[in-house]
C-alpha cells in the first residue's frame, strides 16, 4: 500500500460507489470504503469530511468553475446571455462524466441525507452564479432571479440527460429546458 | 404540567425558536427545548424525528395542502394557469405567518444541516405540485418543468416577501416574481 496516493480521492470515490451499489449507504462504513480502496481511515478523513461527502467529490469545484466560465463571457453580453453561455460551457465539461453522474443520482435518491447535500450543493452554484453576475454590475434581485433560473434549468436538463439515449448531449438538454421553461411561464 | 398537550408540537417549536435565537442550534438540546416548553423529551420524539424536524412544524402539510389547492382549480385552466392559481392561494394561507417565517428564516441560514433540510422541503412541495399536474392528465416532463418554476418562483417571492416591508403582500410578490423570471428567459 502506497503511503501517499495522488488519486485517493477518487480511489475512495470509486470504492464509495461500490459498496453503497452493493450494500447501500446506511450499511457501509468509513473503514470498509478505505479497506477497498487500499487506504486508510485517516486518509478517508484528509479528504472527506463524512460518509456523504465522498459521493460530491466532483461537485466541488463545480461552483467555482461555473464562475471562471461566467467571467470569461464578455460583459456587453446581457445577463441572461452570460448565464446560458456559462451553462453551455459547463455542460460540455461535463458531457464525459455521463456514467457517473447516473451511478451517484440512483444512490443519492435512495437516501434522503445524501439528497439534501446535493440540494445544498446546487444551492452553492446560485450562489457563485449570483456572485459572478453582480460582479458584472447586474443589480442585485434580478441577479438572484437569474441564478435560481440558471440552476433551475441546469437540473431539469440533467435529469433529461440522464434518463435520455446515451447519444444526448447535456448542451442540448439545457438549450432545450430553457425554451420549455419560457413556454410554462407564457401559458 | 398537563399529561397531554393539545398544542404540545405548537409549544415545542416556540420553545426551541427561542433557545435557537438565544444560543444557537447546535448548543440546545433536546431536553433543554422540552424543559422550556413544560414537556418531557419523550413528548418531544412523539411529535419530531430529530432536532431540526422542530422548525419544520408549519411545513409539514404544506405539500398536501398545496396539491389540494391545485386540486380545486377547474380543469380547463391550462398547467401554468394552474400553478399560478395553486401558488397564490397557497400565499393567501401564509400571509398571517410573516414574522415566525421570518425568524425561522435567520435560525435555518445559520446552520447547515437545517438549511439542507429546508432545501428538501422544497423538493417535497416539487413533487406535490408534480403529482397534481399529472393527476389533471398534463405529461410527465411538462409537469416537472412546472413544478420547478412553482418552486422556484415561491422560493424568490418568499425571500423577496421576507426582506420587503410589512405590509407586502407574499400573493404579490410571486405575481410579481413569475413576470420577473419571464423577462428573464426572454433577455
Amino acid at each position: 500500500m502506497p503511503r501517499w496516493s495522488p488519486d485517493a480521492a477518487l480511489r475512495l470515490e470509486a470504492a464509495a460507489m461500490d459498496l453503497f451499489e452493493r450494500q447501500g449507504f446506511a450499511a457501509t462504513t468509513i473503514p470498509q470504503i478505505a479497506e477497498a480502496a487500499g487506504l486508510t481511515t485517516r486518509t478517508f478523513f484528509r479528504h472527506f469530511a463524512d460518509k456523504r461527502d465522498v459521493l460530491f467529490l466532483r461537485d466541488r469545484e463545480f461552483p467555482d468553475a461555473v464562475g471562471d466560465v461566467m467571467t470569461s463571457v464578455p460583459l456587453e453580453d446581457s445577463g441572461p446571455a452570460a448565464v446560458r453561455a456559462g451553462l453551455a460551457a459547463a455542460c460540455r465539461g461535463l458531457e464525459a462524466w455521463r456514467r457517473p453522474i447516473a451511478r451517484r443520482r440512483t444512490i443519492v435518491h435512495s437516501e434522503p441525507a445524501l439528497h439534501e447535500r446535493e440540494l445544498l450543493q446546487r444551492h452553492h452554484l446560485a450562489r457563485a452564479i449570483d456572485a459572478s453576475l453582480r460582479a458584472r454590475g447586474i443589480d442585485v434581485p434580478q441577479t438572484r432571479t437569474l441564478a435560481a433560473v440558471a440552476v433551475m434549468c441546469f437540473d431539469l436538463a440533467m435529469q433529461k440527460w440522464l434518463d435520455g439515449p446515451d447519444d444526448l448531449l447535456l448542451e442540448e438538454c439545457v438549450a432545450s429546458v430553457w425554451s420549455e421553461v419560457r413556454d410554462c411561464l407564457d401559458g
